[in-house]
């Protein structure tokens, strides 16, 4: 074991502070990795203020990891000290069963290990990408390309897998018609890939605030939810829908605008069941689907793809003193688009 | 124009009894058919009640049509008098819209002409199967192969469509574990259809009372949804589940029976909107999709595989007379599996 410096949790109610953690000595299938970047996402701050359930502190959250390898273990293959390399939501998972087999880690029939505030197999608790280093089994460890900077690559591994995943797996491409629901950390990536894609992109947000940062990223339509004629100009439009917006919405409203066999595909669940009218699916053989951020080989695929294509987050990069300041913007939805900790200030 | 007899209902409350509708003059792309059976559908007994809305009476119900053609006009060219056919929910759609040329006329993006109670493109209304001849634009008329019964073929143009559709859709077959909840006109042929195409298959029912018509039909097992154990047991297990009973049903507990990216597909819809918990989807990359009967294209193919397979529905064949009778039975589950009626009866 040895101590790395955190940026950590103490308390539901208290400001995150400058902590150390204990990480696990390199074992022969380890990568250790010196941080660079971390992004901040939602799901750090509801876990660290206990909105998800029990929470052992202190906690070091952070699943929107870049940096360098500095240290392999004895057995690691793919990889080599000055790597550049990234790490998940995910550290580790059964390997074996049906979903872990298929390369979709993020099922584990057996509970996947999550970066931070899971039980590691040694029995540990994990802790996340809010310190200076972590030590990760090379297969839970994939590579930022050359042309990928490591800050704008962060988010990637979080909101960038959570928004590629579903476009790809519904066939956002050329002559489909897409629409983001949502232009925040995810939403904007979601508009960065499909357009990339080859698809026509529209972004749905509950107002045209955004809308010149939505079509600069990429986007072809941007609409204002908030306007009701919106679902009626749309109605029957697009093939995929993909929503990252947590809140409860108008579920059916947003289902009519789905063309024949076409997907809603939500990346986030509201904490309360929603009301559904089965009839908004049957009308027009319609789908509405769940996904969950992208098993490890389409996090490496989507990482290439942002290599072939320049793709990146967009972020406001600051010192890990400014991550409380950070946390209250992002409740506020006043980041462009993601906030990304410079580690370098920890350490 | 000429007159046909029917049995028809002339009012919500009172009985159908036997009267006359009038048949357009077969026009250049028509066919005369005349009718030897048509099947009885839970459609028929909503629609004839005024329970989807205001019903223009008298109307004559019936859209699981089989017979004979007698006439065909001059330019048809897929049908000759004869021939042994179907008919099924539409007799006609736009043509033109994207739905149209895909050969998904049931999801017509002007509105398909149903077989009875619709507005028919010469403005007037649609009459249906309960009575001894119909004209039918060819485009919407389906071969019957040999080697199927027409009595036992009638339910497969509605009740069959219905099921072999989502299940092609999702690709039920070999390796494929596939759930049919409900074994009534639709789910039994759920059942055949599914195992015909290699899926190992798993009827849910209220009870095991059906259970030794549910092996025979197919069924490599049987599970009772009133046990609280079937939840357990069975979590996590299908790959496809098509969902036929149309009242309200807990739909996060049927959406924990699908394994990871697995499918749950409503064919009909409950009246309310149900309650759905978006976690359901999420936990493991699930759908819920719905589906309403099936093209004319995908219709013809259904009958093609039902002639390769020997597939016919499980029918009972009654006299017109006992139109009223077997409506009571449907209403109260008692058929194994279709009520046919013998068209020879109403002559």
């Amino acid at each position: 074991m040895f101590t790395v410096n955190a940026y950590a949790a103490t308390s539901a109610t208290e400001p995150l502070t400058r902590t150390s953690v204990e990480r696990r000595e390199v074992g022969p299938r380890d990568v250790l990795i010196e941080i660079k970047y971390v992004g901040i996402c939602h799901s750090d701050i509801h876990h660290v203020r206990g909105d998800w359930g029990p929470v052992h502190y202190p906690v070091a959250p952070g699943h929107e990891i870049t940096g360098v390898v500095t240290r392999v273990g004895s057995e690691v293959g793919k990889y080599a000290a000055g790597d550049r390399v990234g790490v998940g939501c995910l550290v580790d998972s059964c390997r074996t069963c049906d979903s872990c087999r298929k390369g979709e880690e993020q099922y584990c029939l057996n509970g996947s290990t999550l970066t931070y505030g899971s039980v590691d197999r040694d029995g540990t608790r994990t802790q996340g990408g809010y310190t200076t280093h972590i030590v990760v089994d090379e297969h839970f460890v994939v590579r930022v390309p050359a042309g990928v900077a490591l800050d704008e690559a962060a988010p990637l591994l979080c909101a960038g897998i959570t928004t590629y995943s579903p476009l790809h797996r519904w066939g956002a491409g050329p002559g489909k018609k897409v629409a983001i629901v949502g232009l925040g950390g995810l939403g904007h990536m979601g508009v960065k890939f499909a357009h990339a894609m080859g698809a026509e992109v529209t972004v749905l947000s509950q107002s045209l605030k955004k809308m010149d940062d939505g079509l600069r990223l990429g986007a072809d339509h941007y609409h204002a939810t908030g306007d009701p004629t919106t679902f009626e100009e749309l109605a029957g439009s697009f093939d995929l829908i993909v929503n990252t917006v947590s809140a409860t919405l108008d579920v059916d409203a947003y289902l009519s605008l789905l063309a024949v066999g076409g997907t809603m595909v939500n990346v986030g669940a509201p904490a309360e069941p929603l009301s559904l009218n089965v009839f908004s699916l049957l009308a027009r053989g319609r789908s509405y689907a769940g996904s969950s951020i992208g098993g490890i080989r389409e996090t490496q695929e989507m990482l290439d793809f942002c290599g072939e294509h320049g793709i990146g987050a967009e972020v406001e990069v600051i010192p890990v003193e400014k991550t409380n300041e950070a946390y209250e913007r992002v409740l506020a939805s006043d980041v462009r688009y993601r906030f990304v900790i410079d580690i370098a200030t920890l350490a």
